[in-house]
């Protein structure tokens, strides 16, 4: 912390500069719900003595427990049995956590509960189990609370496992625009297990292969090929060994996939844990698809939105010269292959240039397109013409709006 | 940033260490709405280019300024005149920004009408105008706008001149506590002009000395001996030169005061600026009042309840042998002679004994009571004895309950 004393003629003047650390874990584990696996409690504790001490103890563990309503269907006894083998003294809340409830008035809903149960703000952290929308609204409930209360992640989603379980953030929606109020604020640890993936349905994979996808273009050639290979036999096991007949190597292949995902998104988090530098690799994908995700709600998921983004920018690469035809071809083929949505009649030319304009707003007066340059490299491009906008979009459509093709003209 | 992978035979887990640093400015200025005047606009901008490309384009600067009710009320002209006079596209939202008013509600009644006017959440800072009640609901409202926007505080009393300007915190009540919910988020800029000072009441005067009462009395003797001498003429005068028998005097003395209070204030604030250190001078005064405060609500302005809660740590202080009888005297009567109230019948040993224990909850097991120890110097006890509480409770009631002496036992 510094602070410097200034006097001018106009008065006096501080300035504090004062620095915080955020410390967090990421940790991959297995039978999370395993009344002998500690994880969940004790695991986000990083001051050894402490753990120490709290093993010594014989004072009951208190948690204050929020889960999304359809994982607590399926996964709710196994909890419950869970907190009760380790003699927690617990409170299980357990919401509807969809997209259309993610809003401030959930948050304060959960904050009447905190404060009810009574928990100590500083030893006590809020554990969240769920989709990313149940990960953003409790991240910012606890956050809150008395201005701040640790929080821990579970994902249950493959969206969430590999992206809102990583970062920073969280959010909840506000006069129609997708979190428009949130914080930045880690939380203590996520505590990630393959295996709540195995009931999501199967449209909600795809949605998060999207996501690793946006990952393996801008990152890492070997998670492209993955994909490529191996997309659709993750998409047919849900990330698991055991149900299917691809048998082991299913499992080597989903937490290779999912571990390279996670490692490049906190490399390009991490450094910029509060989005200071607005050169973002993680925003491809997300110029215009936030946009098209309200328009069309509840019709697209928003890995299916940002994948038609990703869509177009393949194009809008290959226009630039940064991308082979066959590079372009081998991309789209694997969103395919994936089940995943390439092109919208609801993405038009107005809506991009809407788009981009905005994101020209709110981006320091540049816009920042993060572009892919063959697989898995890229670079953030502000001098896109007008004009490869118009061709690549016109390509876009003629070659993948296979329904039609009178919906392309802006 | 660092990112420390480790593997186990549970797992992988990676250990984020990220450092965000929060740089903020407290500028003391003068005639803050004269129109030639540019602090109020410009003040926050360190990057002198940036502050040239702003002074030399001519595109209008837009500014979203929230004012308490009865602020607006006596400077809403003014302030409008200022803003015209500037050329500033602006929207002023007056607001009754009272404790009673002090909540989520209004802070997303702020937030809808900042979605309606628009504003880029990285160069146009929310301005917030008003008392500690003001500056602490706009300062959330904005800390959640965008999961983070800039915002300015420009405190209109004397508590939140020295007190809430300085700090990083902003807040909301909920469910019947103080401050419950909040951030740790620092303005951009804290402008601060003594004048707006001149039509505070005489009350709300007291109420801000106490707050500077309690930082001379842990740190700074000095300022202990400019309130002693002459804390009835800071009253009497608002802090202000022109309108009184004191002349110039009065304003030299003023603004020495204020600074003291400020700087010390820094001291303390700016190392710990999420209150992660529990040892906290700035809590004196705070152990027993927040329950106090909301126990007899409204009829004990904040300020006033601190004080009562000095008054009686005085006392523990004496009977722990760290303050001498002539030392607690003039304490006791410098307070009196600012027309504080050093003694409340709703603060019972019954009351004071459970504040305490509330802290020992929150506090890591410790009660960390800071002490004074003479005249601008303290320490922090964690053994007071119950025998001491006790006996300096039974002191405290007899010497300073005037009016009866039968209210004592507990
Ligand atoms: N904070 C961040 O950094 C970040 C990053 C990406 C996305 N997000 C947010 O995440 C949200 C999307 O997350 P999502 O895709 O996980 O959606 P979601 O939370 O809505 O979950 C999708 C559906 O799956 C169900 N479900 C969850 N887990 C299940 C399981 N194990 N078995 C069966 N059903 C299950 C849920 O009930 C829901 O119906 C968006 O609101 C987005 O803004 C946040
Ligand atoms: N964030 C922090 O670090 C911090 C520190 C201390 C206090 N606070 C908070 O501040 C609040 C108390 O602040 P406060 O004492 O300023 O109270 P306040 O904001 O309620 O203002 C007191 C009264 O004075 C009026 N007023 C304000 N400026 C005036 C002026 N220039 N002329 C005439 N009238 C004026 C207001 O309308 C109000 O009626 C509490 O809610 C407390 O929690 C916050
Ligand atoms: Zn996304
Ligand atoms: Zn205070």
């Amino acid at each position: 912390m510094k602070c410097y004393e200034s006097i001018t003629e106009k008065g006096t003047s501080w300035t504090v500069v004062s620095p915080i650390v955020f410390t967090y874990k990421v940790t991959e584990t297995q039978n999370l719900l395993d009344p002998s696996n500690d994880t969940l409690l004790l695991g986000h504790i990083t001051d050894l003595q402490q753990l120490e001490a709290i093993k010594q103890s014989n004072k009951p563990i208190k948690r204050f427990v929020v889960v999304d309503q359809e994982v607590y269907k399926i996964y709710g006894p196994k909890l419950t049995e869970y907190l009760e083998a380790n003699n927690v003294l617990y409170k299980i809340l357990a919401l509807p956590t969809t997209e259309e409830n993610k809003s401030m008035k959930m948050a304060l809903k959960i904050l009447e509960e905190v404060n009810n149960f009574s928990i100590d703000r500083r030893t006590e952290p809020i554990i969240a189990i769920g989709g990313g929308v149940c990960l953003d609204i409790v991240g910012l409930a606890a956050s809150l609370y008395r201005r701040r209360t640790p929080y821990i992640r579970v994902p249950t989603t493959l969206l969430s496992y590999i992206d809102a379980s990583v970062g920073a953030k969280t959010g909840v929606n506000f006069a129609n625009c997708k979190n428009k109020l949130g914080a930045y604020i880690p939380p203590a640890a996520a505590f990630l297990d393959l295996s709540f993936i195995q009931t999501v349905p199967r449209r909600h994979i795809s949605n998060g292969l999207a996501e690793m996808l946006k990952m393996a273009l801008m990152k890492h050639k070997g998670l492209f090929e993955l994909l490529e290979t191996h997309g659709r036999m993750l998409l047919d096991t849900n990330f698991q060994a055991d149900n299917s007949v691809y048998g082991r190597n299913c499992l080597q292949v989903a937490s290779q996939a999912t571990r390279i995902a996670i490692v490049t998104m906190l490399e390009e988090l991490s450094p910029n844990l509060w989005e200071d530098d607005l050169n973002r690799l993680v925003d491809f994908g997300h110029l215009i698809s936030p946009a098209l995700e309200m328009k069309v709600l509840p019709s697209l998921l928003h890995g299916e939105a940002v994948n038609i983004d990703m869509s177009y920018m393949v194009y809008v690469s290959k226009e630039s010269g940064l991308l082979t035809e066959d590079d372009k071809q081998r991309i789209i083929s694997c969103m395919v292959n994936m089940e995943l949505p390439v092109w919208h009649e609801a993405c038009t030319m107005e809506l991009i240039q809407k788009s981009l304009q905005e994101r020209l707003k709110h981006s320091g007066g540049l816009v920042r397109m993060p572009l892919p340059v063959g697989l898995g490299e890229a670079e953030i491009s502000n001098d896109t013409s007008c004009e490869i906008l118009h061709r690549a979009y016109s390509k876009w459509c003629d070659e993948l709006n296979v329904s039609s093709d009178s919906n392309c003209d802006s």
